[in-house]
């Protein structure tokens, strides 16, 4: 961690239009939220004015245990000072009150995952004060027993229930329906009661000392940046290198002061479609929060048209000067204090991956932003979303009831009813939807393991949509026709009731939710896509590759926008019906005569394999892996299988068991594989190279441009890859010879560098070597020393106690395996500056291990079929970003 | 390989009276045999004269694929004219013909183990030439069938018996008994009789053309270099780097041209014990290689003095003349052609450990060479011998006859009759003695791999004196009173017969061969080793620690000069008694309560070996390394024995097995073990760090100095380091409060660099490391991605096509292991230049890794305790050789 002068350094920034200390490109110090308030107060924008405590203080905080820092109360009770001073309004008055939130808000937005206090500075005498001012002592007495509740649980750590028990008791002593039914008279008993749950569980009374409250709410905010379900939520959405959260103060205006008061959040522009409109949501007479919990069914915001034509003009005055300041998206929070709009909140909004293409294109239109900026502004996974299928539109579908289109894709799955049931039965690979009433941040980690999420309340802007749009995860809210029984696991719906393992269907775009497992079909992807891929190709400078082993694939991948296969593996083809049958003959035979025998049978299959590759891959290069596993892979483990073999093979059982046994190795990963099988046995390389060698030549006769490149795998020593490319040539020539081809056949022979010690000496390799390509998968298990079969058993605890900041499986470690990388490219290059260097591990087609490929000169980058468009823009973004 | 300006290179060398082109500095180009006649020649020496063809021209004949450079032969015609014209012969003349030995010379001697033909340039005019120049027919008619028959055997590739059934069939015609007794008229019919099996299997008449004969030869010896053998050979003694052989075409002198001729080797010193005599045999009336093939049981040279006197007084006059002159022991061979004395040969005299101490030790007393030239002198590997036990001399042997004392050394193991059986036997960890009447060239592999060898005849020098004594293995050569029956594999000597089974015992330093297994004890390190320790002592840098687990191991290698333990492994002490049951129950635990329970029953265990070992090594460092393997390790595998851990447990045997099941890893090399295990359980790590502290807080209590180091193993990141450190010095801080103890407890934190990934961040894990130790095993086992488990299923195959110089687990892989070892000291160093950093692998004990230790600058090299003398000697030689 950084040293800091903290003594020096400035902890609280005021904003208010006395004064205003931060603004936007402060994001770091003050968090998203804090930097956007002194923003729009800066630009004029009515604000309710407060002050901001940096995320340096809460790396303070955190650094001392969990203590704010000495001299930090002295600041914030200037602070106060000053604000009194603005507002006019005085900390626990009985005349005219100053009430504030107090609000997390890191540099990086995690909606609901810590820890909001409201209302804050009510005390009896200041109830009383708000009463007298506002004339609406229900009102007052309402804000009031909030905050000792909030207060009680955020702060103080008191069960929720334990005020909900009493509210209950409360509202059937007073005959209350809804809580809005409550009179002065029951809550200001409920306030009491509420004082008395408070002291019951905490052991002291509720604090009458404003700034008491201000002080432990502080400190419960800056707490709250590392209880559990924040630390899962980083991890989940890869936030790392944040210092904490800061925390906002800021005057509390209401939206629940009556009819002529409300509250509401929007976007500035349609998050799910993108679409230019207007879209949001509001409520009247009401909190902030009971729009985002989704307890109440909020209304679309362009009904406040009719309800308050002129405060509706001014919100879209505001959204609009917001949008082109941004220059993005805004999500905007506002309330309406008795007809007097406030905003409380703007942050770029979240939004879909279709959302983001089609955004990225209307403001490169509109000339809000540059076609460089807008290929900047989607983030590459969020393609995937526009890659899934979607449900067939042909194909019949039984609907149940119809919620809000939450957050577009098609779900399948059988229904969850808790987020850890969800969790548990994802993990064991059963597709299932999240079924709840609605849901909360404790339920982050089910949601992300499930197929889809079905809530039966809360609105578009509910903590499941704004969630599950992150993840572009398809999500159905507000479903309220579907009657949710917990403890017996059912839904009913539409006269019938649904268990646990019924399968039910939704439709994120639509909010249909259906019987049983409807059809989906593949995405077109024409529009703004092709428009946006368009703009990458012009930016990036990376080629794109794909791994591919069939035509097929190849074929996607291709129409996805491949430049060709970066990784050909030769393995696969073994496994189909005869071949694997040929396979275990040659494994199983005790000498090279018995070897080529069956090595001749496995020739012509191998050879129409590549011929359909090449040809669907015509002009464009094919890399073509030989054979990787151990041998011991392609054979029968149990005794039936064995037997069953042997009948086959014409050998005993224990023969083949025995082989089986002699084959059998303590660490394959590390064992007899790759090349090494090329070294003693070397006729199986021969039959792949010539099946290779044949097939393009028989592309060739075709007019078919096969352009077929060798990869001998598992290199560690220059040595190793001299004799098995004179080998390979040799075979090249022989074949040529045999088939009588006079043509030029220009075969590039290559290998993977996946060994450390093949990164450390590629100097000496790139003598033999006419390409390189990091096998980055290899290259992580052997530099890290972490088998990938076995990490799961100790890479969880990893990440959760922060000793890795990722799976370096999924995220290429730039620091360690990079570093390799990188020696291995330039070492490589300053044999033969032309060295052509690519990447096929799972990393190809991960957005930040592109950019690094793109940093250190990769010329492409291999990844699956569905990855390409992912691919090409993350290295457009790369060549952009890095000014090149 | 480097590139070749070859037509303009000399290829050829001179050396004789008129001119000689070569000296002893040449031994790189000509051979170590070539520079060493050119070197005698100067010196004024009686050889025979000839010429040199050098060790390039052999690579140029290689890398043509076996066609003798252009031009090289008209080099050779040139050559032979100047040996005409010197000697006065003619090649193929019938009145004085010029006969040639062409033999094959390396930079390094591997003796017998390429080809060599004798008498070249007989044909049937020469031989009757020859037949008048020495007025012996039957002489000449010997020389030329000798001839034929090497010439079709070495250079053709006729097999020998088809040569040996004719002369056989001859003597039985002739009624001849030995082959001396064939008079000339049989064997000019055995010359005929060999020109007809040389036609039938080459299908080509015996060239009559000297000169046509010396080009075959030539290729023939060149071709030596790549047969099976040779590579084994090369292989087994590390020699690398060669070009390949030189060719030595020299003048023929003859041992067999009667009573007044004969033919000896012997050395300037005794090879066996380094006492300094004249040490050899000779045979009158023979050729060279009767002696050193063991056919005939020799004299001792000594009784040259009385069969010729005067020869004897120059022969020794030469012998001092060429220590003097070499500066070390000298292996000559002579032969004596009609009372004129030849030198045929001279070399640095091959000698058994405890002769290469003495000869060291003596020459610096002698004052031939310096101290430092002393310490340069014995090869470290040597030092195994005198390291290693004896016939206990008070135990009861049953002697069964007496042969030569040809290599020191006791060994016993059952009998195998062939070099085949003897290797595989070994391979299965069958302790054998290889008993041969004689062996060959062949037999190198098996005799490797016997704990001994025993032949019935042939000499001091016989070929396996010689080999036996270059490995330090014990052997008893030319007991003639056994007879071995080779198809009924037994042996009978002293009327009892012995079989495969039977155990037999050899004593290599007396001769004796004895029934049974005789009881072996430890050897004395007094006189001259001790001498030669002390000035290791003095000129070494680096610091010299063992690898041990117990009291008694550690007090082995400090009396063998350890200076504190490198590398204690926990491990093995949770394997004993009830240890191993505490163990896996806190494996099955299914709760950190239950693991904490089963911890603190081992705690007491643990505490008590690590008093032993701190006791054991008092005053020096003690590095301690945390439990590593992965937990399965310790857990039955079998039912049984699952079956009773269940019972004694008080669990279910379904239980125990299934947790077996669970903790199975794929890859437990890369899998749950290391660091990994304390980051999931703490409770582990805290243990074993209690008991090591309250260890030391025990020893201090009674004045023993104890120095405790942790070393926490597996590192791949700082972070995981940094953590883990922290936890350590919390549990230290906590035992010294606990324990109430006051006084100072200094235990340096450090870590092993293992995982190419630590080596490579070595910077930021030198932030949190007291120091460094390359554990080097596991790091060339991932550099390499070699389990070293399962690379016996190809690294054969890598050495034997010499992919891989060295078994890279035995010898340090400085280019790539290396240079992560040498990135992991800089860049740690830059961080802490003060790093302590030494190495515990076994490439701690190997003399080539400990020069690379030296080099990159570690502070101490760690090793088992046998190999102690070995590292301080290896160690010393660093320094020296690099003037440091």
């Amino acid at each position: 961690m950084a040293k800091r002068t903290a003594r020096s350094k400035k902890r609280v920034y005021y904003f208010g239009k006395t004064k205003t200390e931060g603004k936007k490109e402060m994001r770091e110090l003050l968090g998203g939220k804090g930097a956007n308030l002194a923003e729009m107060t800066s630009i004029g924008l009515p604000v309710p004015p407060g002050f901001t405590i940096t995320t340096e203080t809460c790396a303070e905080f955190n650094d001392k245990g969990g203590k704010l820092p000495a001299g930090l109360m002295d600041e914030v009770r200037k602070n106060v000072k000053a604000l009194e001073k603005e507002t006019k309004k005085q900390f626990g008055s009985s005349e005219n009150p100053l009430l504030v939130s107090v609000r997390s808000g890191a540099a990086v937005s995690m909606p609901g995952m810590m820890d909001t206090v409201l209302n804050l500075g009510l005390n009896d005498a200041a109830c009383e004060g708000l009463a007298n001012l506002s004339g609406n002592p229900r009102f007052a007495l309402d804000a009031y027993r909030r905050l000792i509740n909030m207060f009680g649980d955020v702060v103080m750590g008191v069960d929720h229930h334990h005020f909900e028990a009493e509210f209950d008791r409360i509202k059937k002593q007073y005959r209350a329906k809804e809580d809005t039914d409550l009179e002065p008279a029951g809550l200001a008993e409920l306030v009491e009661s509420y004082k008395r749950v408070y002291h019951k569980y905490t052991g002291e009374k509720f604090p009458q000392d404003p700034l008491l409250q201000l002080e432990k709410a502080i400190s419960a905010v800056f707490s709250s940046w590392n209880i559990p379900r924040a630390i899962r939520y980083r991890q989940i959405n890869e936030i790392t290198g944040l210092l904490g959260t800061a925390v906002n103060v800021q005057t509390m205006v209401f939206g629940n002061m009556g009819d002529d008061s409300g509250t509401g959040v929007a976007f500035t522009r349609d998050p799910s479609t993108g679409k230019n409109e207007f879209y949001g949501e509001f409520l009247v007479n009401a909190q902030g929060e009971d729009v985002v919990a989704g307890i109440r069914t909020p209304l679309p915001v362009a009904k406040m048209a009719k309800w308050k034509p002129k405060v509706y003009k001014q919100l879209l005055t505001i959204k609009n000067r917001l949008e082109k300041h941004y220059r993005d998206v805004q999500d905007l929070e506002f309330t309406i204090e008795r007809d007097q709009l406030f905003i409380l909140q703007t942050r770029n909004g979240k939004r879909t991956g279709a959302a983001a293409v089609k955004i990225a294109c209307d403001m490169v239109k509109e000339k809000l932003i540059t076609q460089r900026e807008g290929v900047l502004r989607v983030p590459p996974n969020d393609l995937n979303q526009l890659l899934l299928p979607s449900f067939d539109q042909k194909a019949k579908r039984t609907v149940l009831t119809i919620g809000l289109p939450a957050s577009p894709g098609a779900a399948v799955g059988k229904l969850a009813f808790t987020a850890e049931d969800a969790a548990d039965r994802a993990h064991q690979n059963e597709p299932v939807l999240l079924v709840r009433r609605e849901t909360s941040p404790e339920d982050v980690e089910g949601m992300h393991a499930s197929q889809g999420i079905l809530t039966s309340t809360g609105g578009m802007t509910s903590h499941a949509a704004v969630v599950a749009r992150g993840w572009g995860k398809p999500c159905v809210c507000g479903a309220g026709e579907i009657t949710i029984d917990e403890k017996k696991q059912t839904i009913t719906v539409a006269g019938k009731t649904y268990g646990r393992n019924d399968v039910i269907s939704i439709d994120g775009s639509t909010g249909e939710v259906m019987a049983g497992s409807v059809p989906t079909r593949e995405p077109s992807l024409g529009g703004d896509f092709s428009t946006l891929m368009k703009w990458t190709d012009k930016h990036r400078k990376l080629g794109i590759r794909t791994n591919a082993d069939t035509p097929a694939d190849a074929k996607r991948a291709r129409d996805f926008g491949a430049q060709g296969i970066g990784l050909c593996r030769t393995e696969h083809m073994f496994f189909e019906g005869d071949r694997i049958l040929a396979m275990r003959e040659m494994i199983l035979s005790e000498n090279e005569t018995d070897r080529r025998k069956a090595l001749k049978k496995l020739l012509p299959f191998q050879r129409k394999d590549f011929v359909g590759i090449f040809t669907a891959m015509k002009g464009y290069p094919v890399t073509v892996r030989l054979l990787d596993p151990p041998l011991h892979e392609f054979l029968p483990h149990d005794a039936k299988s064995q037997q069953e073999l042997a009948k086959r093979l014409g050998v005993t059982p224990a023969a083949v068991k025995s082989r089986v046994a002699q084959l059998h190795e303590v660490n394959p990963m590390l064992g007899h594989r790759g090349c090494r099988l090329a070294v003693t046995y070397p006729e199986i390389l021969e039959m792949q190279v010539t099946a290779i060698v044949e097939a393009t030549i028989s592309c060739k006769k075709k007019k078919v441009d096969a352009q077929p490149e060798i990869m001998i795998p598992l290199i560690g020593t220059a040595k190793e890859l001299s004799v098995l490319r004179e080998f390979t040539l040799d075979v090249i020539k022989k074949v040529k010879a045999a088939k009588k081809y006079t043509g030029r056949l220009n075969i590039p022979v290559g290998t993977m560098i996946e060994i450390p010690r093949a990164a450390l000496t590629a100097d000496q390799v790139a003598e033999h070597a006419d390409f390189f390509s990091f096998g980055t998968n290899d290259l992580t298990q052997m530099t890290f020393g972490y088998s990938r079969d076995d990490v799961s058993n100790f890479l969880p605890d990893y990440l959760e106690q922060e000793i890795l900041e990722k799976d370096p499986f999924q995220s290429l470690d730039t620091v360690g395996v990079g570093q390799l990388v990188e020696t291995g490219v330039s070492s490589g290059r300053s044999v033969d500056a032309k060295l052509k260097c690519g990447i096929c591990g799972e990393h190809g087609g991960d957005p930040a291990s592109i950019n690094f490929c793109h940093g250190v000169g990769l010329d492409y980058v291999s990844c699956s079929p569905f990855r390409v468009p992912v691919a090409r823009l993350a290295a457009a973004q790369a060549a952009i970003s890095n000014g090149r």
